[in-house]
């Protein structure tokens, strides 16, 4: 997967453009990531998610989501945990033709939580 | 779907039960669905699918998620959106069987928006 395929969310994400970027970078590579670190920007990349199956479900489109958890900057120092979603286009009419495995990612003991909270 | 697998989230939650009820209900149900209102939730939602998607690995299993918008007591003068969230379990070794069609939600903009956001 190429690189700029990787959308990243913040907080402050517009839900709508996120999900003409989710729609578009599925039209054009079938499956795309998108990362999102803290609560806020996983609620914006959640509501952007649910936009984008209404974006894409004109033209006979779904998408599933998978996400999972990932390191940001594995060369820092401190680790800071993020929640990178697998996006994959679906065809209404058919299943899903390929996806993708369970990533082998580290436990949340192990990791620094989410939005400053303890995961627990 | 039986109303009993509906899963509530709250920003209190911990992702690590709620995986396991998502694991659970899963392998009884096939499908469950999850309903988060507010960004603190939404944070424990989705980590509760990602440890969710842990627990069932070993077994040969993942899930999908499709995430759509569904408002909360419709019959309150005023409307609370939430995110309702379709899991649906996944053969790691073949396609998805079957997909729930996007259901048709309200867009944003008639919604009152989720976490005090402006949902824009």
């Amino acid at each position: 997967m190429e690189s700029n395929t990787v959308l990243r969310v913040a907080g402050t994400s517009s839900p709508r453009k996120l999900a003409g970027a989710i729609a578009h970078g599925l039209r054009k590579h079938n499956e795309i990531e998108m990362v999102a670190c803290g609560a806020a920007a996983m609620n914006q990349a959640t509501k952007g998610i649910a936009v984008a199956r209404q974006y894409l479900e004109p033209d006979g489109y779904d998408l599933v989501s998978q996400p999972a958890f990932t390191i940001l900057d594995p060369e820092a120092a401190e680790h800071r945990t993020a929640i990178r979603f697998w996006l994959t286009l679906a065809d209404c009419a058919g299943p899903v033709k390929r996806l993708r495995r369970v990533e082998r990612t580290p436990l949340l003991g192990d990791c620094r939580p989410l939005g400053g909270e303890d995961g627990t």
